[in-house]
């Protein structure tokens, strides 16, 4: 045993077995010499760099989630602090402080017990060549000049989320509100409130402080169907009180350019969603694409009529769906990845191109593989005996590694009520065989593809996504020695982890008067009165820190005994 | 009995006892043809409007004390929130969130059951002479320009506070922070947290760590003493956590032009907060007058050595006094009051020159008359029988009028502890007498005027001067008809109002640590660890709502729990 694998194998035990390793420091040191030789090999395999970029869901549950000692971590991102970004429309109306809903990443990252550096800039360039990213200090040029630093790493793990898409319609950046950030959400607080407050103002003639309280909200997604929700209580609840003369004038409309708001959800909570709107006199126009959004109107084209229709609006609010930043789209680029929405990963969220590094949340997309694609090699490798038939114990062999790498399977299966893939095979035939042959394999799973879905661009693919990723790299050393992940149809031995698979634990959408439609998985809805507060403990128990869950319980408290506040701060 | 004068009657009636009047109404209802007569004289008299510069202590306490309905109350501010000054300091480093010292003035307005208005917009000119205001909304034009309206008023009370005093030290306005609004607060709260992360930028050198970290604060006033403590248990008891390396390079200065921080204190205070700063590390240096505020350094003049000392500065927040606002300036102009710190008024708070204009709080300063310029119509007054010799029984029938119109006087009496101003009289003598000349009167009397003193610009002034106006409006027909005021020692009969007399409750000054060093009426002075929570409850027995009351106590109890949050936000 030469001296170099000596070094290889006790530097690995070490990193799996700590304790037994300090027992190999110790003998060490007794053996006098060996000391220096030792902490020579420390020097030769030093700690491994992980930059993170992004502090948003994935990012921050991929820092909560690790464990493993043996790594550097830096992370940075232009906010200092994660937001629990499903109350953002709360924060909105006061419902819930904006400050309750953050947490300083650095006290998330000191409760992790592992050496978490933390610097507050944004990444503006990522050289994958040479391992490095640039990043600039995000704060105003008043403290003397945009600092600018690179940070080299040896896996990085781009968590950088997505910004408001704007679908390049005139007039959004400029004139429309956005719900994206807690900044976002703080700024609507104070312009609704100065809407009421100029509305109020004895020069302002009575056409105007309409024009003044006519809010606007584009896309009928779950933020924007929450934000007017928690709107029209708000005007209702707490600000017909302060400015009794101007509630009249107050008008919500929703702009959805589909044929219904919240169309990800199941049909019935569309409809009671819908029906309650109209009850509260919220304007929803469904069928309704806007073209322009100008200081004092916006302009819509109504699918039905094909017409342009123009209002006035006092505040847009835009929330129609997500698109790239700027800086994930020029890395897009350098990798070739053209007219993709996401920067594209594997299954193991690592980027297609790059070996060291990784994509998660709003700002990446899963490459799934067609089961089609891969069907030769899937049957040839599932074929051990070479017989050009596959008969069922072969087909046991490899099953599960099937339904691990092509999800879709799983899917399919679940959907036409079949347990297993078995069933499938022998579904598809009259009389039952043992044996199959490829074509017959190949036309068995040819509906199976339909069945792939991207993930949805939610909170809880993010987190998911970061404690998968944090697993892998705190088990890296093992699972290179014991890959577990499926069979390599296409190569040799197995993957090292087994693949991302989401769980989907269904989603809800506030429609305020304490009033939520929930849709949990396996077609379950749940549409009520109390289920606000049901659906509030699931956030709460989804909170980061209990310093949250208690600052936003005790907000709801706060609210619910005294009422939203209305100072224009 | 003509009819005008029955109107005035009548409607003097209806004032002064609304149920009476009521059947007065009833009466002529039932007479028939007087209905319309009697509303006639109602078009002649109409609601008296009242028009409130201001949401600070001064203009919130009036209108939280009115209780009159007979009058229209129109109040402009550019703030439309009350806000709960003395606990600034604490929101600057979050012990207490900024919301939560803030009270919508439309909330307190409508508690109050009267019809008050209210205009967010910033008064910028005063017409006196026509009975009207000028004002702008203080909103960002983005809203469809500026708008101007003009309000007219039968009285005038202005509120509206003072600015900040740079005493025109160059690079104040520019680079310093100010500590006197909500916002200034949470400026300084940002600032802090932003220099921290941006010291904790890897391409940040040591030396410039150094620098960003040096906080100045000019100013050894409660606020600025109150701000020190804050930052430096913000620093030790939250930051050191998460950062932990930079907390060895934080300076935090205070720069005192006088001899002594708190010099308004008992020297037992001063002594005590200085030692406490010591200890503490913070850095004070008294006789140190700022000449100069550059982005990055400040420069200073030491008294003693006369040399001018520039060190480097992260930030600097100045808090050293107060000055007129330019609108009051402008109206001071106007009145021909030149070279006065504030708005001159009487000692009914109404502004000189004017008769339906009150100014009140920071803005404002009494006009206390001496003594010695009445001396000779007083004895005058009081010489009843003009014998020329003032009696003990002719002086006692003027004593207490003296010593409303002569606050001077009650002073001078308890600081040379005499009980009654007929002691002054006889001490001043040999053997005693039963009368006394003029000039032996003068003579006495000669060192009262010696006590006179201006109000300090402090919350409690200004909060007792809104009550008492309150209640002079209150009451102004009453009083009109049965003047409650002193003699009127230049005219005949008395004054309309007793003239307002401030009762200090005495002041404190938090000192970090939870330790506050508090001083009361007559010399009494506490300083200690358990005092910070018995001055809280003082503090909050003050606020103006419920609602403040229990969001300030809840923030005490977050902060207790969880600590000070430094998100940047």
């Amino acid at each position: 045993m030469s001296w170099s694998s000596f070094y290889n194998t006790a530097s690995r035990v070490f990193h799996e077995y700590p304790s037994w390793s300090k027992s190999v420091v110790v003998c060490t040191i007794i053996s006098g010499g060996g000391l220096a030789a030792y902490s020579d090999s420390g020097d030769q395999r030093p700690r491994k760099k992980v930059v993170v970029l992004g502090t948003g869901w994935a990012g921050t549950s991929f820092v909560k989630s690790m464990k493993n000692s043996s790594y550097d971590i830096h992370v940075v991102s232009p906010r200092n602090y994660f937001a629990f970004t499903p109350l953002l429309p709360s924060v909105t109306c006061g419902t819930v402080e904006a400050r309750s809903i953050i947490e300083p990443i650095r006290k998330i990252s000191r409760k992790s017990g592992l050496d978490v550096q933390f610097s507050e800039a944004e990444c503006y360039k990522i050289d994958s060549k040479n391992n490095k990213v640039y990043c600039r200090s995000s704060q105003d040029k008043k403290l003397g000049g945009v600092e600018e630093f690179s940070i080299d790493y040896d896996y990085l793990v781009i968590a950088m989320g997505a910004r408001s898409n704007t679908f390049n319609t005139p007039g959004v950046e400029e004139h429309a509100y956005f719900l994206k950030e807690v900044e976002d959400a703080m700024r609507i607080r104070t312009k609704v409130i100065n809407l009421f407050e100029r509305a109020s103002l004895p020069s302002v003639p009575m056409e105007e402080k309409k024009k003044l309280l006519s809010f606007v909200i584009v896309g009928g997604g779950p933020t924007g169907v929450e934000f007017a929700a928690e709107l029209h209580d708000f005007v209702h609840e707490d600000l017909s009180k302060l400015y009794p003369s101007l509630i009249d004038h107050v008008k919500i409309t929703l702009l959805e350019a589909g044929d219904h708001i919240l169309n990800m959800f199941d049909k019935r909570i569309t409809e009671f969603a819908e029906e309650k709107f109209k009850r509260d006199g919220i304007d929803v126009k469904l069928g309704s694409m806007v073209v322009k959004v100008g200081e004092k109107d916006i302009s819509s084209k109504e699918r039905e009529s094909g017409q342009v229709v123009t209002m006035p609006h006092g505040m847009v609010v835009w929330s129609t769906g997500i698109g790239a930043r700027p800086e994930i789209l020029d890395f897009m680029k350098q990798l070739g990845q053209i007219n993709r929405r996401a920067l594209v990963t594997d299954e193991w969220l690592r980027v297609e191109g790059c070996d060291n590094i990784y994509a998660l949340g709003d700002c990446a997309t899963i490459n799934q593989r067609r089961i089609m694609e891969d069907i030769a090699v899937i049957f040839n490798k599932a074929d051990k005996d070479s017989s050009g038939m596959l008969d069922l114990k072969e087909f046991q062999n490899v099953v599960g590694d099937i339904i691990e790498r092509y999800p879709q399977v799983d899917i399919y299966l679940k959907k036409n009520q079949m347990k297993e893939m078995a069933t499938l095979l022998s579904k598809s035939q009259e009389s039952p065989t043992t044996e199959v042959d490829i074509e017959y394999f190949k036309q068995a799973l040819s509906k199976v593809d339909s069945q792939m879905k991207n993930l949805p661009a939610t909170a809880q693919v993010a987190a998911q996504q970061g404690a998968y990723l944090a697993d892998c790299f705190n088990r890296m050393e093992l699972c290179e020695k014991y890959p577990e992940g499926p069979l390599r149809f296409r190569g040799t031995g197995r993957h090292q982890f087994h693949a991302f698979r989401y769980s989907h634990f269904g989603q809800f959408a506030p429609l305020g008067a304490e009033q939520t439609a929930a849709q949990l998985p396996g077609d379950w809805v749940s549409i009520g009165h109390s289920s606000q507060w049901l659906w509030y403990s699931v956030y709460v128990s989804k909170l980061v820190s209990w310093r949250t869950r208690a600052l936003v319980v005790s907000d709801w408290g706060r609210r619910f005994v005294f009422g939203r506040d209305s100072s224009q701060l």
